[in-house]
């Protein structure tokens, strides 16, 4: 497999610790790599392209200045990437196909995954060009895709604003229709306005400086003055010619950040701005040149492929929080094997690598193991609503769509996944951080950016305290429809492993405890797995009792859901917490013999078994409470937590080995594949621009106002306060 | 009590909501802001230095621009605060007594906070002159203070190295004797040299751009050749004329970190660097002319003076784990009572308060009653070591000093609690951060700044995953006592309550499981007490019993060691939450009637209370699994934190009020007193150099190539990859 050395730094051996934990590998990387590209010529198609960005001879490309810059000069450098990378993918047609529409295809996603840095305008080609698509009608789509493809049109989606969030329906922009008999635009126009401070839209990306158009969630008000609640109109907000701002619009940037500061968040606000009444998107409702307002008759199938297609980007964010955090296992699992710490014994020099030690390995392995097991899940949950959009698409006259039972369960999913993955994923990389010791504070580390740049994802897309409260709506219907023998359709969906549980229990049925005798016969998957189905199962079962009993006693259903809300986010992690472990075996089992052979799957299978025992170990009191587990059982889970830890150490720096992520994607001094870390450390240091001039900047103006000309110096007559 | 609304920004009323939570308060928060600054006089004086900054002439202490700015910028701008702040401080006689000499007081820590921006220089006054103080004999000290506190010497403490952490015997950097006759300076000198890459230091505070003598932690070799182990030498580093490098020193800062960027913590490589004999610091060692070493023979109490005074830090990163967390209730809580999401019912547009979901409650009033708790423990801990310290320094002849174990007490004590509370403070204070949803992501929160720069706390002074370490062997040796009865020693201790339990255990006695029989039984101090105390000696129990078994299994104790490491965290924990629950309590009872009433009492004791339940609820498992609580128990106990939110809720926003942080201290729009965010953070978007011109930066260079001149446009001529 072809590693990426960095160049121009230091030339130097591979470090022999890290040579030596390679050698002890039992299975062969290069076949799990295949695994997460998806094929062996994935893998060489990715590494192409990989190269294309490295070797680029404009050098734009380059991130060693990442950390030096400031904000300005960063966006400003990442304008420029992006203009070059357009570029060249158009050179070798990427990103559009031979007709030249706009693709979003897996090259695509791997060049913007090579350039390791983040792009302002990648969300027009993954957030706006989708949603016009699946918003506006086809003669709007003819118009405005070409415009669109060229680069021509640069746009956002803008729905949030300065005072609202998630709650859409508490959006105040409006849109008002003025007829052309009453000064409007031929055929009628839209005038959009920001009535108050909190309807300012705010932070839609690339909204404050980079694009020229938005799509714009207003409250619709059609020629009578009736309000239709929320539609989608596209605003120009910026000249083709010259990129100045549209009469009646005044955007700009929102300001720093925590993290993700290249990409320039806007606010906007619009007063009369006037648009054409056929730039509301018209696919499911229309206006026309009288005001008159017309829902539109769209097939049931139409309607969810639209909604699919939204729940995808959900299953990307599990993929996702499994990339991140298998970069971030590859930097503090190399950087662990390399750095010592602590002699072995009293009478030796020889100092311990951290990786040996239990409490480290206690907090890479679990999230080595979970980086893995994420990847399974995002791979499933994609490829299931892939294949429920080819259905829809392709259905036959009279065939029925999916039900609406279905359509809840991959809400649900997708609910509680991007949840729990992301909480895991920000909370784990932080940690990860952590276990890197005082060099993990340094941005050369690699951790400051991956981390910053992360933490966006428990809050957007559906607030990750907010979405458990729409997992348990569903799952309290799962309750019902087992109540009333309604379970046809549940059995077609991944809640179905609940039915039967939660069927018993409802039954006042006495769960069956956990029946394993000994710490051996604990150590199966299919142990772990019916743990976290039961748990799922009885939490699910005492909320809804809960609830019940709550209301029955006189409580007002809002106040009993209210003090629901902490024991819904349990319900909803361990929904998770089954889901991902249950896909993690099925997923290695349906692997093994394909692109992975036996070596790989009992490894992949030790990591399972690992992340089943910390995840128990972890919420021990779920399954000690209702005597699911008794004292022995849960001493012997923890026990087996440890020796699974004693079974991947060995395998621990080829598993991230696998990833193959290149030394220019990780930007990591601390995780470089040759392990030379403390001259790569010292390298960045000397870089800051601090240290720049000698004495640094600060010596004349200030500092010697002090040290030799003893500012105010204490003379003994000072007037004490 | 004077609110310090910000001046410039828009000018209007308390937001109605936030006006309304104050009127529900049941107690005064003044009597609590007189409690955590001591007294009435204390506060008063407190808020007079705070304005004294706040309103400097100079405007030089605005933090107005602090998100805005280039790092580089940034370092050079607190180095004229820091100029600045010693103007004033000579002014007004703060920071030295009469006599001129240094003095480290309240003023100046008030100060130094209300300053609120990171100050490279602090540490000059905080860790290099105490450290100077405590290594140095007389003579020295008589030399060097007054260039201290004329800011002459500028000095850091330098000891770790790049290779080289916690593990101070690993040190590689090296002092070498040499002798007049052998070409040393008059009286003989030291050649300071970094042999390798590794042994570069780094890390230090300020050594990089700002100090001119670092305090060098150096394997003393001495004129025989032989090697003695670590020493101090007192090492300019930089010219006290034009701050230029000193021969044979190269050093620098060493790049941008995660936070607190302010500060330019540094590198150095020595390459011969010669130094007078007498630099080395001799209270506790010497070396003659001719390189003969000699260890001084120092007092039992003086040793142990210079130790507990090391210890003071420990009690101060606690202080400040609950200083951190308050900032962060503050702003989160006062968001939490301006924002608005979700509508009351479907009727109504109405929208509830985020602090009303129970969720919400749930990751706010847990940290806010850890604030107040980490306050009682901080100020109870540094008042034991002053009275120690003050004790040994007026022994008389004959008086014994503290004992050994006294001593190991101290220690365990101080690290589990830095530990235990800097990692709820670091990851609170994240979790505080996302309770503000999206708009929490913005510098402007105030949030990105607090995090980051507290993110090194559970790094320094103790890696939060080492400490525990350090804790177990001290509690093992009281297992040990406990054992052989030879606990004297051990009453006189905080790990006194351990006595008992762990004697009753290590009978074989059954232990008594909790009794209460009742939701309201439950809710009692003393129940929770008991809990956690029962908890932590049955925890430290086990480790003791496992690491024997282990061993008597065959197993090396190292290896027994490394296996526990994991369950010895447990404990440390344990320990720590038995002692800050414990002093909350009684913390709370001996404050009523002075400078509290009942009212405050009742407010401390519900904090108390919800600390206690939702500490037990998050570990619930450590109570079930021995039996002490039965399923019935725990539901009880999380019934109990639901009741103590309800309970707490209406004191919520006066709590957050007590602490009495200006709007120029929080540096937040969403913290703002006045809870007017919505305009603050509109006002701070605008800030943004980003927005500077129109269009923005990067589109004449960038942009207007992809819009406008379609940079290498599809053509259908490309050839594909």
């Amino acid at each position: 497999m072809a590693r990426y050395l960095p160049t121009g730094g230091p030339s130097l051996t591979t470090n022999p610790d890290l040579a030596k934990e390679r050698s002890k590998a039992t299975f062969d990387p290069t076949k799990i790599t295949n695994l997460f590209d998806g094929s062996r010529e994935a893998t060489a198609r990715r590494q192409k392209l990989a190269a294309l960005i490295r070797n680029d001879p404009t050098g734009i490309f380059s991130n060693e200045e990442n950390a030096y810059l400031h904000r300005t000069d960063r966006h400003v450098r990442a304008l420029a990437k992006h203009v070059r990378l357009i570029e060249l993918c158009r050179s070798i047609g990427i990103g559009q196909d031979t007709n030249g529409e706009i693709v979003l295809d897996k090259d695509w996603f791997n060049l913007l995954a090579a350039v390791a840095d983040d792009l302002p305008t990648s969300l027009h080609w993954v957030m706006f060009v989708p949603n016009l698509i699946s918003l506006c009608d086809e003669e709007q789509q003819s118009r405005w895709l070409p415009m669109c493809r060229d680069w021509k049109m640069i746009g956002c989606y803008a729905q949030t604003e300065l005072g609202h969030g998630s709650n859409v329906r508490a959006l105040e922009t409006t849109a008002t229709f003025k007829k052309e008999s009453e000064g409007g635009m031929k055929g009628g126009s839209w005038v959009i306005n920001s009535p108050t401070l909190t309807s300012i839209k705010f932070w839609p990306g690339c909204l404050g400086r980079t694009c020229n158009h938005a799509m714009v969630i207003a409250r619709l008000i059609d020629g009578d003055g009736k309000d239709h609640g929320m539609h989608n109109f596209l605003v120009q907000t910026r000249s083709l010619d010259d990129h100045t701002l549209m009469p009646g619009v005044t955007c700009g940037d929102i300001g720093p950040k925590i993290g993700y500061n290249n990409m320039d968040n806007g606010f906007a606000k619009f007063e009369n701005v006037e648009i054409p009444r056929r730039n509301m998107a018209m696919r499911f409702a229309s206006v026309d040149e009288q005001g008159v307002y017309e829902k539109k008759v769209v097939s049931d199938a139409a309607a969810k492929i639209s909604y699919i297609t939204m729940m995808q980007v959900r299953s990307l964010i599990v993929m996702e929080a499994g990339r991140a955090l298998r970069m971030g296992t590859t930097i503090a699992i190399r950087y662990s094997a390399v750095r010592k710490q602590g002699f072995k014994s009293s009478k030796t020099m020889e100092e311990n690598q951290i990786l040996d030690y239990k409490q480290q390995q206690h907090r890479l392995l679990p999230l080595l193991a979970a980086s893995y097991c994420f990847f399974f899940t995002g791979k499933k949950v994609l490829n299931d609503l892939k294949a429920i959009e080819n259905r829809l698409m392709n259905l036959k006259d009279g065939e029925a769509t999916i039900t609406k039972t279905e359509v809840g369960d991959i809400h649900a999913t997708t609910s509680s996944l991007k949840s729990f993955t992301t909480t895991i994923t920000a909370d784990g990389l932080e940690d990860l951080r952590k276990s890197c010791g005082g060099h993990g504070f340094l941005q050369s580390s690699g951790f400051p950016e991956l981390i910053t740049s992360y933490l966006q994802n428990p809050t957007v897309e559906g607030d990750n305290q907010m979405l458990p409260m729409q997992v348990i709506k569903i799952l309290l219907k799962l309750v019902k429809d087992v109540q009333s023998g309604n379970i046809e359709d549940w059995k077609k969906t991944d809640c179905s492993y609940l039915l039967s549980p939660v069927g018993a229990m409802l039954n006042g049925e006495e769960a069956k405890p956990c029946s394993v005798d000994s710490k051996e016969a604990m150590k199966k998957t299919d142990v772990i797995r019916d743990a976290f189905q039961h748990r799922a199962a009885s939490l699910l079962v005492s909320v809804a009792q809960q609830i019940q009993t709550d209301v029955m006693e006189g409580k007002k259903f809002e106040d009993a859901w209210n003090g629901a809300l902490i024991q819904m986010g349990r319900v909803s992690r361990a929904h998770a917490a089954f889901l991902l472990f249950n896909n993690f075996i099925s997923g290695i089992e349906a692997e093994e013999g394909k692109l992975i052979g036996e070596n790989e799957s009992t490894v992949l299978t030790d990591l399972a078994l690992l992340l089943g025992f910390y995840w128990i170990e972890k919420d021990i009191g779920d399954f000690l409470e209702d005597s699911y587990f008794n004292a022995e059982q849960a001493a012997w889970a923890r026990a087996c937590t440890l020796e699974m830890m004693d079974t991947i150490r060995p395998n621990a720096v080829s598993l991230v080995d696998a990833n193959d992520f290149s030394d220019f994607q990780l930007k990591s001094a601390l995780g470089r594949y040759d392990g030379n870390v403390y001259p790569a450390i010292l390298e960045a240091s000397k870089k800051d621009p601090l240290n720049a001039t000698e004495p640094g900047p600060g010596y004349e103006q200030h500092l010697k106002r002090l040290i030799v000309d003893g500012a105010g110096i204490y003379s003994g007559t000072s007037s004490r306060l």
